[in-house]
């Protein structure tokens, strides 16, 4: 059966639920393929305010209020996971077609239900627990090994939601004081060797599946600093860690891309966690893939056939995160980006505040070392206040 | 002295006049660096007009309008150069910054002044007259051989204005019936080896320059079909095209991209005509170069550092042309581009006319003559109606 707008003799309608950074890219590469966009954005978003014609501001994101707005568009996709699946299922049973669905929403909001949907399906994780108490959290020490992660199962994002504790004095303080709601997903801090994502785009038609080559993520304070492709890992590493993303976006049923994040621990790969949708590590693709995740993701919702994910050249994004003691600064200023020959800026129109990613820069090179350097000098002109993960601020060269 | 948009601590505003495909890709390119754009758009202009949330429609674009809207800016570029460069000259003096200037904008407005510009700087151009009756053509014809080649000075574009002439009845003819004003350069028609189309970006400070490598160029009925890189000449004849873009810059004083056409005739290099903006032929580089002529474009007429204009991959583009016979389509079925794998569809959204381009495709490979076969394909499969220029279509073997 066609679709309603290829019946109807018009362009297909995209919704997108949220205003940020994502949904920005997302509206540049609908433009291409001849996708028109309506925006729905919560008060606090900016980034598409200058530019997109169809935004819509909401209040709140109740049921109502996305039923008026899913009913002016073809297929609804989201740039967050912060809609209730509930929700998502009731509208989808109303007629409105949200993709990535209910069930994938629902899995990637909850940590534990991920965790323990994936432990069922026999995926490799890290060992874990889920706990609600000090109490729990007691009854698990012999097993487990301080220091502990401790991850709110609901509500988290660039490392807010995350504590590490050394001590059960810890336990008792977190679930003594902590406003994030339990439960919490437990496991034991590991030694990284590395981090990975893995990016798959699977069609609304779910015969047709993409994937990127992994990308190699560097963390730190809990929030993603710099993606690099390609991984320098061993193949069997990065084939290990495709094979694991495919199935699971099989086994979450996901449409769109869905990003699979891997800790590599003494030759394992183990899955961290979902996001279903596109994802911070997966910018360079707009530079240094054929299709970039954005286009792929519209396309896959859609039910367009999905394009190249071959990469075309060696590549590092590194992310532009004002420091802790981030002094105000305008959008301009990200322009000084630009005189690293090579780099490319996507400005987020963002106002700064410490810890907020304001923008990101990728430069393509022919090797991740020399893209690396770049990118990060780059990163280190557009802003003037210290990088978060600034690999050379700790050596004290730190040019502003 | 620092732009006033730095002093003000705000995004720098950029104006386009003009709402067809260059601006489209404009817009596109701004939103990652963070300008914000205004668009002055003429009532047929349509690519914009679901996505842009600052787009004015002019009804008549005269001196009072353009100041209006030029008053809002930082600075006003063109998506075409029709706008008398008179009225750009009057408000560059009422302050408005009006990029390129008027000298460029009146050289390349008028291809007689430009031709003879050109001739007197000593840079090589077909031979050529400009005439102004058929009694001036009778003049020069025992000097020149039939067949002729007649361009109006002013108006033409995408092969109109254009006529070949092969006696003196038709020439007769041509100034008896002709609503294209006087005067025309006359010229032989040459048996071309080649066209190629070189780009500079010369930044407002006039300081910083950079060319990109010559783009193959392939022409039906005055129309461009294609563009692809590497031009697979001989290196001397790249070089020696790029010397000459590269003084004709200084020549004219262009700021922003000023795209050189050439004929490549018996190994020599000879300058057809100029463009003082984004063009056709560049289209290629938002996906085959590091930075896109857009963004070049307008990091120039901004005063950003440019960015790096190298090539990444062979490529080719296909201009989406629909055939003198086309049936009404929708943009919809562009969509139908993105089937071939590897192909990057950019759609107009422009309702479909006999010769006019709705889109284009762009694919990267590792040769000109597979990118080629590929985009083409894709094209096909894009359009309902035989493609202008398709190399296929006179084999009998089009395929819808």
């Amino acid at each position: 059966m066609s679709p309603v707008w290829e019946t109807e003799k018009r362009a297909p309608v995209l919704g997108i639920i949220g205003g940020g950074q994502l949904a920005q890219m997302l509206f540049q590469s609908a433009i291409s393929i001849g996708v028109e966009v309506h925006i729905l954005r919560s008060e606090g978003d900016q980034s598409l305010n200058s530019y997109a014609k169809e935004l819509t501001v909401a209040s709140s994101f109740d049921a109502t209020t996305l039923y008026h707005f899913a009913r002016r568009c073809d297929i609804v996709t989201f740039d967050h996971e912060l809609i209730p699946a509930q929700i998502v299922s009731e509208l989808s049973s109303r007629n409105c077609t949200m993709l990535p669905n209910a069930t994938t929403l629902a899995l990637a909001a909850d940590k534990a239900r991920q965790r323990r949907t994936l432990a069922e399906a026999g995926i490799p994780t890290p060992r874990f627990a889920v706990v609600e108490s000090a109490a729990e959290v007691e009854a698990i020490s012999a097993a487990f090994k301080f220091p502990l992660i401790l991850k709110a199962a609901r509500g988290g994002y660039d490392g807010r939601g995350v504590v590490e504790i050394s001590s059960m004095d810890d336990v008792i303080s977190i679930f003594g004081t902590s406003k994030m709601p339990v439960p919490y997903v437990v496991e034991e801090r590991l030694d990284l060797d590395a981090e990975l994502s893995v990016l798959v785009v699977r069609s609304s038609n779910r015969k047709e599946v993409s994937v990127y080559q992994p990308i190699r993520t560097r963390q730190h304070e809990g929030i993603c600093v710099e993606a690099s492709w390609p991984s320098h890992l061993p193949r069997s590493i990065d084939a290990r860690a495709v094979e694991i993303a495919l199935s699971i976006a099989e086994l979450v049923d996901s449409v769109g891309v869905l990003a699979v994040e891997f800790f590599v621990v003494g030759g394992e790969v183990l899955v961290n966690e979902l996001a279903p949708r596109v994802h911070n590590s997966g910018h360079l693709t707009i530079e240094a893939a054929k299709t970039s995740q954005f286009e792929n993701h519209i396309r896959a919702v859609l039910g367009f056939a999905l394009g190249s994910t071959d990469f075309i050249s060696p590549a590092s994004m590194v992310n532009l995160i004002a420091g802790p003691d981030a002094k105000e600064h305008r959008p301009l200023q990200l322009a000084a980006a630009l005189s690293v020959a090579g780099a490319s800026l996507h400005d987020y129109h963002k106002s700064p505040k410490p810890k907020r990613k304001v923008g990101h820069v990728t430069v393509l090179a022919d090797s991740t070392t020399s893209a690396s350097a770049d990118a990060w000098e780059s990163a280190r002109r557009a802003m003037m206040a210290p990088l978060l993960g600034d690999p050379m601020a700790a050596l004290g060269t730190h040019q502003n």
